[in-house]
């Protein structure tokens, strides 16, 4: 019957739109994306607050049983929650493009994502570059596309939002391997953990990309009642220390503009 | 006491998020900003289901009498209201920086923003290089820097969102000068209209990076319950008879990838 993607917005149960939450309450079934991002209240509080149960959906479900939301939204209104805006990430563009071959009517419901948000750092968003992902790098793996992603935006006078790798129930390639639902305990890249990293390219590739004058912004909790937004050269912010995450970076475009300026200043490092 | 800046989304009275219609319902006084952007409902039909008188904020008050609005937030809970996400449009910064040096306690509630309800044309947000403002060339000024930002943008293989200019409340250089307060009638840039600019800046320029090939997708009234998303090269897009403004135009990366492409497929013009 139709399908209704729903963001909820950055902070808590009271982010979704009137009309999102509206949505829900006509729905017969209501699932919850869990592991593109979080929001900071548990999914009991959101089922306490929308009156209806939530069933949570994490990326096996959402790859393997695709198909079963798909069929359940032939014959019934079925909600599916999205963190943040439902269409700034990338995962969710398959579900609609399987949705509409299926003829499913689908509602789309926007709300605030963390790309649109970061304006409030002053940085202005039409100064922005492509925005990248920092993924964790692991013993052998350690993919540094990114860095040179920076370096085009920083070359052409652009910030660039860094988003950072989180990793929710996710298995080892051991327990993948052998079968068993055996998850890892959820995990989210601090700053200080992406500026390493960050730095590590620099030790690499040697491009004068990330140096200790580089200037960033750091972006924690945003949208919740103790988000932080801390500015500095990426040296001094690789040390302090941080509300709990989520964690995102901007790092800051080589001229600022004069409003920019005050911004950065205002949200200056006192550590 | 607190100024609240509170992001009402892109479509109607029902896009504000449960959070901000409660500090609405707590606020003394409540601003719609109304030059920014507007949304697709009158201020009537907001102060209905906000059950709240709203005063509408053009351009001059806000710049001219931004101070009454802070004095009244010194000892007052004030809401300022601002179509889509407060912080996307650079023009709200200056509120905030003026309202921090007064000491004046600051709540933004963030919104949908067109920057990324973009997201729903299929093409990935992370793949967008720097967004352009394409204003109304008048007969002695037409200013063309968003088409080198273009350039720079698919140089690199990255998508354009081309936010169009509107026009609210303006006055004539003439009744400025003489200081009569006569407005001109609002107006706002359709897709039709960007696309012919665009090839103007073409013809004068010469650097190929308009061409009879180059793709875009028009986006009409976002958020609303009648917008449409429609792909195809800009010379098609030119002469489509679309839904009302407002009006966005992406212009496509060269290469899209393969989800994108799909998308891009069906929202193919069929005109």
């Amino acid at each position: 019957m139709v399908l209704y993607i729903i963001g909820l917005g950055l902070g808590d149960e009271k982010d979704i739109s009137i009309k999102g939450r509206e949505l829900i309450e006509e729905s017969d079934v209501v699932y919850l994306e869990s592991y593109t991002s979080v929001l900071f209240v548990s999914k009991e509080i959101l089922e306490n607050f929308y009156k209806k149960k939530i069933h949570e959906v994490d990326r096996n479900f959402a790859e393997e049983n695709c198909e079963q939301i798909l069929n359940e939204a032939c014959n019934k209104k079925v909600s599916f929650l999205v963190v943040g805006d439902p269409l700034c990430a990338t995962t969710h563009h398959d579900i609609i493009l399987r949705a509409k071959k299926k003829n499913i009517d689908i509602q789309i419901i926007h709300n605030a994502s963390i790309m649109s948000a970061i304006g409030e750092s002053g940085m202005q968003l039409y100064n922005f570059g492509q925005t990248v992902s920092i993924p964790y790098f692991e013993a052998n793996y350690k993919p540094t596309s990114f860095y040179d992603k920076i370096k085009v935006n920083l070359d052409n006078n652009f910030h660039t939002l860094c988003l950072l790798d989180i990793k929710i129930k996710e298995r080892t390639i051991e327990n993948i391997m052998k079968n068993r639902n055996i998850y890892e305990p959820s995990k989210f890249m601090t700053i200080n953990e992406a500026i390493e990293q960050l730095f590590y390219c620099e030790d690499i590739h040697k491009k004068n990309v990330i140096t200790k004058d580089t200037l960033g912004i750091a972006i924690v909790r945003i949208g919740s009642n103790n988000q932080q937004i801390i500015s500095g050269n990426l040296l001094t912010l690789k040390s302090v220390h941080f509300n709990d995450p989520l964690h995102s970076l901007i790092i800051c475009a080589p001229l600022l503009h004069d409003i920019e300026k005050e911004y950065f200043d205002m949200y200056l490092s006192t550590s």
